[in-house]
Formats: C-alpha cells, structure tokens, sequence
C-alpha cells in the first residue's frame, strides 16, 4: 500500500508544498515544532534513508540545502536543524526545523497549531524564494 | 583558532576514532544518547552544514551513511538517527544516533556515562566494519 507520504506526492492527500523537482518533494510539517518545519522526501518510496542509494540520499541532501536557505529567507532563525528520525511514517523523511530560539529540534515539544490560512502563507513564501534559486 | 574538532582531526585532542577518509572524520560523542553515538565531520572547518558546498555536503552524507551501516552492525539498534543541530561548537557535525529503544534523538535526554574502555571497545568494532565495506 502507498506510503501517506506517497499518496501526498502523488496529490490524493493535500500538502502545504514549499518545493519540489524530478526527484523530491518537501511540504510543512502540520505538526511543526517551529514555523517553516518541512519535511522533505524523495517520491522514490523508500522506508529507510539509509537504504537510498548513494546518489539519491547525496542528491536528497543538496535538495535539502536548497530548501533549507529557501526557509532562512522567510523565517528569521539562528539556522536550520536536520533530523532524520524515521520511525513514524516508513518513508524516508528529513525534517528541516528552523531553530528561532534554538531548542526545537526536539520532537517532545508541544507542536505549534497553526491555521490553514498561515501554513499556506509560509509555504508560499518558501517556495517563492525556492524557485529564484 | 582551530575548533576543538579541527584539533581532534590534527590529533592535538584525542578521539574516538571511527571512521576516516580524505575529507572526513567520524568519532564518538563523548556525551552519548546512546551507544555507539557518533559525530562525522568534514576535515574542513565550516561552521553551518548548509553553507558546505553541494559536492562535500553530498559526499559528507555518503559518508555518514557508511558509518551508519557499520554501527548498525556493532550496535542492536532499530535504525540510526540524523541529527544536525550545530548551535554548539562552530563546525559542522552529523549526529548519528542509534535508536535503541527508539526515542534516543532527543538532546535533552541523561546522557550515558562510558568508560575509556567501553568508548574504545565501541569505536574499534564500528571502524572494523567500517573498513570492510
């Protein structure tokens, strides 16, 4: 059975998207443990990132990086953080956590609740900045 | 001046060594979430992981996932996290977390307390399997 993540590529589960190319997908975390968290995926359907071929996990990463200096142009941060946790959905996925204090990249922390209405707003304005690069 | 990881690099501090190439380092997290915890580094010193180049960014990640096949074999984990946090020292490192029980990627967490002797009966089985590969 398609991953839910596969199904979100694939358009059958709505997604906040911030960016995408061939090989990639990325889209808010709608339980984001600061505003801007993504997740990005390969729409490859792959458990675990350490399965990915070398060439996909080291493009998945560049991808990543992109994204990453996307988000820093529309949320003000220290950085972004990286955590590959993967025990949830079996879709490799890595979390981009922007760190406005610094703390967030602990998945134990209350999730944020945001309207649809500012979700669409910040992927927006990530992708905007996304497809300049 | 040199960052503390660039010294464990030069071997003016010691390590637990782990891993080498040309362009990387892997060692032992001497404030471990678990064991077998690992931080990769790129021999260059570059503070933010997103300001590495694509080519050492996705070489750094190859890199890392070889170490992550070798610790999977020395240590009973269900997978092994990816943490990249870099609000400490100003030099970037991958954290490689194995999951044990499954919720280890959480900084806020005890660290263990290992012997010199456990870190370095640690560090020489995951590099055994690692030149093997």
């Amino acid at each position: 059975m398609a991953s839910i993540f596969t199904k979100i590529v694939q358009g059958e589960i709505p997604s906040y998207k911030v960016a995408e190319n061939e090989k990639f997908y990325a889209f808010l975390d709608i339980n984001p443990l600061s505003k801007g968290h993504t997740l990005v995926i390969p729409k490859q359907e792959i458990d675990y990132v350490f399965d990915l071929e070398d060439d996909l996990l080291a493009a998945l990463h560049v991808f990543a990086k992109k994204v990453a200096k996307a988000i820093e142009k529309v949320i003000e941060c220290k950085r972004v953080g990286v955590a590959v946790y993967g025990l949830d959905v079996p879709h490799a996925h890595v979390h981009l956590i922007p760190l406005v204090k610094g703390h967030e990249l602990n998945f134990t922390l209350e999730k944020l609740s945001l309207t649809p209405e500012e979700f669409v707003s910040i992927a927006d304005a990530i992708n905007n900045e996304f497809v300049k690069m």
